[in-house]
């Protein structure tokens, strides 16, 4: 038989057996009455997620794809536009936005750094503005999550569209794309909106549907104005991933069901419980150590050892898969995501992995205190 | 207790158990070892469905991305294309070839007719060549299984590169990549591929590799060369819709179970049970009445009665979806699937539904004879 397993990577993350049985359903028309009330059903939730009054296109792809309409329809070849990095995805948008010809002024920080509002305020003024703002909530390689309100703020005031990759966060951490002015969210389906890879969402503002009709970058698949227009009434323009809607149907229940404040909370929880884990056994954090850090924490593989084979340990001798550094923190850092269908007993499986991990590795490490100091710092953060 | 329902549509199609169960596996990591594998079974069985030596991008998307992926990856604005058009889908090549600024040279045909090889070369020796020849092996919107063969021969004479929408056709009609000289062929997992929607492939020619190279159209998501070079290392470059994977993995293993000729067969032998059933009940074919039928049927909705009303009724009343007519055939046509996991039990139910639908509609219809002509004539199919 073989081992049970633990998917605590920070996406794609394990489905509740709600979503499983949904997608379990038979096939659906997409151009049937039941699919158009299934959409009926997913479309206003997923606004709701999103805390917007805008629409949400839903794209059968990944949460790349969705970061790529997000230029495909707001530039076009010449324009400014300012990327916000601080590691992998928010090097991404820079790759994005220069495939499509974008004049890219790169405000990029070191992988692990928090971005700051101040610097995006500055390097606008400096370059007399940009049509848009692109950066990162959740930066999944590093566990920073980046104060997305105060870019949205600096954004707005110079006159520029703001852009938010939410792809880990959405669900799990404090997101109010109204509230704070973001023009569009990118998000996916994998990560804690607890439904398989495959569907990819944009929330596009009106500002941000006006800019589209002046953009002339290229799209047919990826038009924001094809995918609303369908999505008016209902339907979709192309063939999309009828299953895994039907399982974001029953995640979206699954979701709001105790509220979204109540999801944050719990992924605040986990992240609490993860760190004290980590830091009880004597090993550095790499991600921040405080509340921000709800979606993925990342752990400093100590020196001497390599971080490739503390993940393929965790794995292969706990059945635990963890996620490893990305780019330039390949090897150095270990990567424990805790959004989604996770609880405190996969938390601790996984601090419980990375120990023997390290400690077969030869590393020095405080045995058998990690699982009993995750579920105090658990137990205490309850009703925080 | 619901109807049992027949999803009897050209795409999406029903899926069979052993798919579902594959898709009901947990979630596996997309950069983990047990994916890679996944992936190292699922590409080169790709390529036997194919009938080429070249390697197949997977795409998390529609087939509808696939098809622009061929645009997007082949074409630099202004260059003459020639899309051959004679449906929804065809022209579906000339909107988005337009989209990315290409000189569309539209060889269009009314919906319903065969293209014609001969009148390709002609337009390509008017115009003075193109760089690709854009075609549809079956237009799903009217039934009609072009010889795209003859038309890949035309397109390579003329040093055109050649490239197909096979989205309905592949795995139910042959189609030899490789030995028709097709550079591209792009198709989709809802068909006869026996997944649910939510993966595209395209297949790309050293030739087509080549052209990509030197095109300047922008791309990131469909880009062939990223794609094929992760999968080169049995990697995605995102994150791809794994459960859908793991049931195309499944559903390879059904389709190959047998070699891919005896698929072709199936939708052959179903296609003449069902045409023998339409004209047994004294309706008119839509779709040529012969062995190129094998997609789809499409039957003509009886003058003075509603096809839109028709298909709502065979849904209603009798449990079976089918499609009505897309376009300028919408009301015109009711089209009944018959590739993927359908067999002959299937064809029967939905001839015996349109039977009920079109007589309680008033239309003329000779009653009790289409099944057992269709189970006749699919008998004598066998071994054909």
């Amino acid at each position: 038989m073989p081992e049970k397993g633990y998917l605590m990577t920070p996406g794609p993350t394990p489905i509740p057996p709600e979503v499983e049985a949904a997608m379990a359903q038979p096939i659906a028309y997409h151009r049937g009455p039941e699919f158009q009330a299934l959409l009926g059903r997913v479309l206003p939730r997923l606004k709701e997620v999103f805390r917007t009054e805008s629409e949400v296109a839903l794209l059968t792809a990944s949460g790349s794809a969705a970061m790529e309409s997000a230029v495909a329809n707001l530039c076009s070849p010449g324009d400014r536009v300012l990327v916000v990095s601080a590691g992998y995805f928010g090097e991404r948008w820079a790759q994005i936005a220069g495939r499509y010809g974008c004049d890219v002024v790169h405000l990029r920080y070191a992988w692990g750094d928090l971005p700051d509002a101040g610097d995006v305020a500055a390097r606008l003024a400096e370059t007399g503005g940009a049509r848009v703002v692109y950066c990162t909530q959740g930066e999944t390689s590093t566990g920073v999550v980046a104060d997305v309100k105060a870019i949205a703020e600096r954004a707005d005031a110079a006159g520029a569209l703001c852009v938010v990759d939410a792809v880990s966060c959405l669900g799990a951490v404090p997101l109010e794309s109204d509230v704070w002015g973001i023009d569009v969210v990118v998000s996916g389906s994998q990560k804690a909106l607890m439904t398989p890879p495959g569907l990819a969402f944009a929330s596009v503002s009106p500002a941000a549907l006006a800019a589209a009709r002046s953009a002339t970058s290229p799209r047919f698949y990826l038009d924001w104005e094809r995918t609303l227009t369908s999505q008016a009434e209902r339907r979709t323009p192309f063939t999309p991933a009828v299953s895994l809607v039907r399982g974001l149907d029953a995640a979206l229940d699954l979701l709001l069901a105790d509220g979204l404040e109540a999801a944050w909370e719990r992924s605040r929880r986990l992240g609490r419980a993860c760190r004290a884990g980590v830091r009880a056994m004597g090993l550095e954090l790499f991600s921040p150590d405080d509340d921000s850090s709800a979606v993925v924490t990342a752990v400093r593989v100590p020196p001497g050892l390599d971080g490739v084979a503390i993940v393929r340990s965790m794995r292969e001798r706990s059945g635990v898969t963890a996620a490893g550094g990305q780019g330039e923190l390949k090897g150095k850092i270990v990567r424990i995501g805790h959004i989604g269908y996770v609880d405190l007993g996969d938390v601790t499986a996984a601090l419980a992995a990375l120990e023997r991990a390290v400690a077969e590795a030869g590393g020095a490490v405080e045995g058998g205190v990690a699982v009993e100091r995750a579920r105090a710092a658990h137990a205490e953060a309850v009703g925080v």
